[in-house]
């Protein structure tokens, strides 16, 4: 490819909407180009590693027996009806009506269309299992798109699905993708991907994993243990408080407190610690804007993931009005009204005196024994793990939360989409049987832009071998030059007749300017062909991560060329 | 690839709603499966086809200098708004709101993103020319999808744009892409494809080509001059009609001419022949309602195509009723209500007397002359050229009809789309400029099925090498016996270790159902692995299109497979 025509604009400027550095250098290096909010047109450069990172996601997928399948991006809505997730599912779906006024929608994951492509064909235990994968457009309408690549609406994505006629059978399975999901992540250039237990989410099932980068641009937290394997995603990580101390018990007792609607207040009217008071987090559920009370230790953070999983409901943070059973700031355990959904938090076991709302502006109870004044109540985990907080397998003090960003996920499905859809199979035995599910997803663009965040420098993206656009950026400087006209032009051609891929810069422009389009293009290898070095009879190779450079004889430099991409790749 | 594990069903039954050969093949195959209406999801061995097909398109593209991109699926209709085609578009383009409530489509073409891509970036005479092209999923509410992938909703496109600074410029890249066509039919397996004129439709723009597959099952008529090089859609196409004889004036009369409302019953009325007569034939325009007359010679037939394009807008036959301007069955020119447009197509020019519509019930004219009876008329061409018609070209009366499948297109758009998306450069003198484009496409899965239609017998399909899922299918017939089952597996691992794609059936299924299922997935080479050839020391090599069957030494099987792959490569 010649530079000259490479359609897209590079720029020194930082765009001021972007806040993330992959972002920035997608658009200053003409990578892509915004259409709308989170819909984005991809440049030639962009097209080319998005493709190459599917080619080594297709290669792994075939790799673990995937067959390569695709359906549609516009779906009639009844399969979607069928499964429930048609109702179960917000504003994050679009929908429209054909010219016919059937329903449809766009598919932004594919689990119904899978169970729709096989459940006529897989209708004996001898056809399991399987897996069936794509690489196809979604659509996802976020609320709030972000970081270019990182969080878009349209986007590309790998979703594969696997089917089982046992549990172990898909635990087996759902082993190899997890390997295969490693291997995917090394071969694009990110060996340090995690795998970190997470929250299933709106795709039901049980277990399931997420491939996170570590890094402080994630748009997720982790808990990881210094001391074990153990790392999960915030929302998925169990909570576990050890009270000890504050096992005094005290009369419970109504105080004036003006003042004090925050925990942070209440501390210094008291001058007690955070540990010591009963904090209310307060909730409404979507479908009705009914009330929640969660009750926590006042040090620690509600987990909403936690507390929407339980109620099996969406919900929102509470507005609260005069109408409202709560008093915003004061609520509290004791005279609350009955029409409130009140949850416990595993972090008041073994509190024995505690701050809390009085239920009426500027009062708060002193002295609260939940099981003396409350009665017994249930407790469960609803809190976020915190940093040093114990870890869930090894029990030591030895959380840490890092960001992250997720660059894929896998999920044990269970039966929930074979039995809402009436898939079965007759099995060893002749009894019908719904067979087990797992689906396995990696967002293409988003790994293109967390590897472009994870090799980068101010200048540009630094792209390893095996997904940069091209594998040589050959620069003829002063190619008004004949002598350096005629020895690039030889070289481009030779290169290329060789299967070498090349970007060839020969336009009349400065050395300088050159140079930092070709950081912006981020190719690992840079040939230089100038006047002066083809006075010294060299030619320049050096790499794009500047960790290389040296002056090769003219004669020699495709070999060199070609034993420089050979150690990168 | 193992058979036993390959989704999808196959079964002899030609399905009721198949009424051409490669949709039931397809369908019997297991190849797709019908989501919607004209919507089908793809299984691995037709996923495998068109991706084949996708790397012909994309290698061909590249060589004449594509860049691949890639637009989005979902659009704001913004872009749409400026080249005014959102409004233009009928109900073939789906339209939604996202959840700010912004206005979005879905591309069914994408020359609007295509200018949004590049119009910022291209502003100097220096960047042009270039080409940018995608392979991506469109959407086009078709409303009577038929014939399996023939014609459908939902489709994976080529669509490439490309954008000049001079007419000459346009038209010699036009010519690249005409040969590059060319090329990737012929790669595909289907070089008897023929590149016809066409007329542009909503593309806009005046040259246009298509590229027909001709048979039968077409949804187009296409004319052909036996003599010379002529081709063109019936849309297209050029009518010329010279009359003679019919010179002998006569007076007007109208005469009572009862239960004569069509041709037929006019002319054994007046026993004259079909060209004696001057047809009326009605129109409404779709915005309005308002009349159109069109007069033509009694045997031919109105082309709608030319009618909407002298007119500018659609139009739909006349619905007529009581309060209607015309008198169905008997309208002519004479005493016609005044607000109706009157058309008169170029084949009455000559005709000195004529029998016409009387406009009022069970009357007609005879003796019309129009210069002399109805005044000074224009006359354009508005018929449909006849099998037998003058060939616009040549001249003679060479003229065939033919059916044909639209397998591609290219336009010549000019700046119908720069200039309303206010796309310009700096021309070499220092001028603003729009640029002219041009645009190609072509339908992946559309080829497909073209292929098949081309290549299949009642079997299955007879897929080309270069197309086809996979190159070697491999039966071991009695797999249940230990020797054939080692060979059989020691082959297929073989095979598959020196890069040959083989599908390998080893179920203990009889070699009927083994060799019904071989040839509904059309591999074209075929290995059989049985008791009695390996009695023989020999494994059976046949080719899927029956023409060649030979027994090859054991020891000599894999180079005689690789032989017979690069004999039909």
């Amino acid at each position: 490819m010649k530079l000259d025509k490479l359609c897209g604009e590079r720029f020194k400027e930082w765009p001021s909407d972007c806040v993330v550095d992959s972002h920035a250098l997608m658009i200053r290096g003409g990578y892509m180009k915004p259409m709308a909010n989170g819909i984005f047109s991809l440049y030639m450069p962009l097209k080319r590693v998005t493709r190459k990172i599917e080619q080594i996601i297709r290669e792994e997928m075939d790799a673990i027996d995937g067959q390569e399948v695709m359906f549609p991006v516009c779906m009639p809505a009844n399969i979607w009806q069928e499964s429930g997730r048609y109702d179960s599912i917000g504003k994050e779906m679009m929908r429209f009506n054909d010219r016919t006024g059937s329903p449809m929608v766009l598919g932004m994951t594919h689990e119904e269309a899978a169970v729709h492509l096989v459940r006529d064909y897989a209708n004996t235990y001898a056809k399991y299992p399987f897996m069936i994968y794509q690489i196809q457009t979604k659509f996802r309408d976020e609320a709030r798109p972000r970081a270019g690549l990182i969080r878009v609406r349209e986007f590309t994505m790998k979703d594969a699905y696997s089917f089982h006629t046992s549990q172990e059978d898909l635990e087996q399975y759902y082993d190899r993708c997890y390997k295969a999901y490693e291997r995917i992540y090394a071969r694009a250039g990110l060996p340090n991907v995690v795998a970190v237990a997470s929250d299933s989410g709106m795709m039901g099932g049980s277990v399931s994993h997420e491939f996170m980068l570590l890094t402080p641009i994630g748009e997720d937290s982790i808990a990881i243990c210094s001391e074990c394997d153990y790392r999960a995603n915030m929302e998925a990580a169990e909570s576990i408080i050890k009270n000890e101390g504050n096992t005094e018990t005290k009369a419970l007792e109504l105080v004036n407190t003006p003042n004090t609607s925050t925990i942070e207040d209440l501390c210094a009217f008291f001058s007690c610690k955070p540990q010591d008071t009963c904090k209310a987090v307060i909730y409404q559920r979507n479908h009705d804007d009914s009330f929640i009370v969660l009750f926590i230790r006042g040090d620690l953070e509600a987990n909403e993931t936690k507390l929407t999983n339980f109620l099996g409901c969406n919900i929102h943070p509470a507005v609260i009005t005069a109408e409202s059973p709560v008093c915003a700031g004061f609520t509290g355990p004791i005279g609350l009204d009955k029409n409130v959904t009140v949850l416990y938090d595993t972090s008041l076991i073994g509190l024995e005196s505690l701050v809390c709302g009085g239920n009426k502006v500027d009062y708060h109870y002193t002295g609260l024994n939940i099981a003396r004044d409350v009665g017994e109540v249930e407790y469960h985990d609803f809190a976020k793990i915190i940093e040093g907080g114990i870890c869930p397998k090894c029990g030591k003090h030895t959380i840490t939360v890092s960001r992250g960003i997720e660059v894929g996920n896998i999920f044990q499905l269970g039966t929930k989409y074979s039995k809402s859809m009436n898939m079965t199979y007759i099995d060893s035995e002749g009894k019908l049987q719904n067979p087990i599910m797992g689906c396995y997803g990696i967002g293409v663009g988003r790994l293109a832009a967390s590897v472009c965040e994870t090799y980068h420098d101010e200048y540009g993206p630094i792209w390893p071998m095996a997904i940069a656009p091209w594998q040589v950026h050959l620069c003829a400087v002063r190619a008004n030059d004949p002598e350096v006209k005629a020895f690039a032009d030889g070289l481009y051609e030779k290169l290329q007749a060789q299967g070498v891929e090349v970007i060839y810069d020969d336009r009349s422009v400065s050395a300088g300017f050159m140079f930092s389009d070709a950081d912006l293009l981020g190719v690992p290898v840079r040939v230089i062909v100038s006047p002066r070095n083809l006075k010294e009879g060299v030619v320049e190779l050096t790499t794009r991560d500047k960790s290389y450079s040296e002056k090769v004889p003219m004669d020699n430099i495709t070999e060199a060329i070609e034993a420089l991409i050979k150690k990168l790749s």
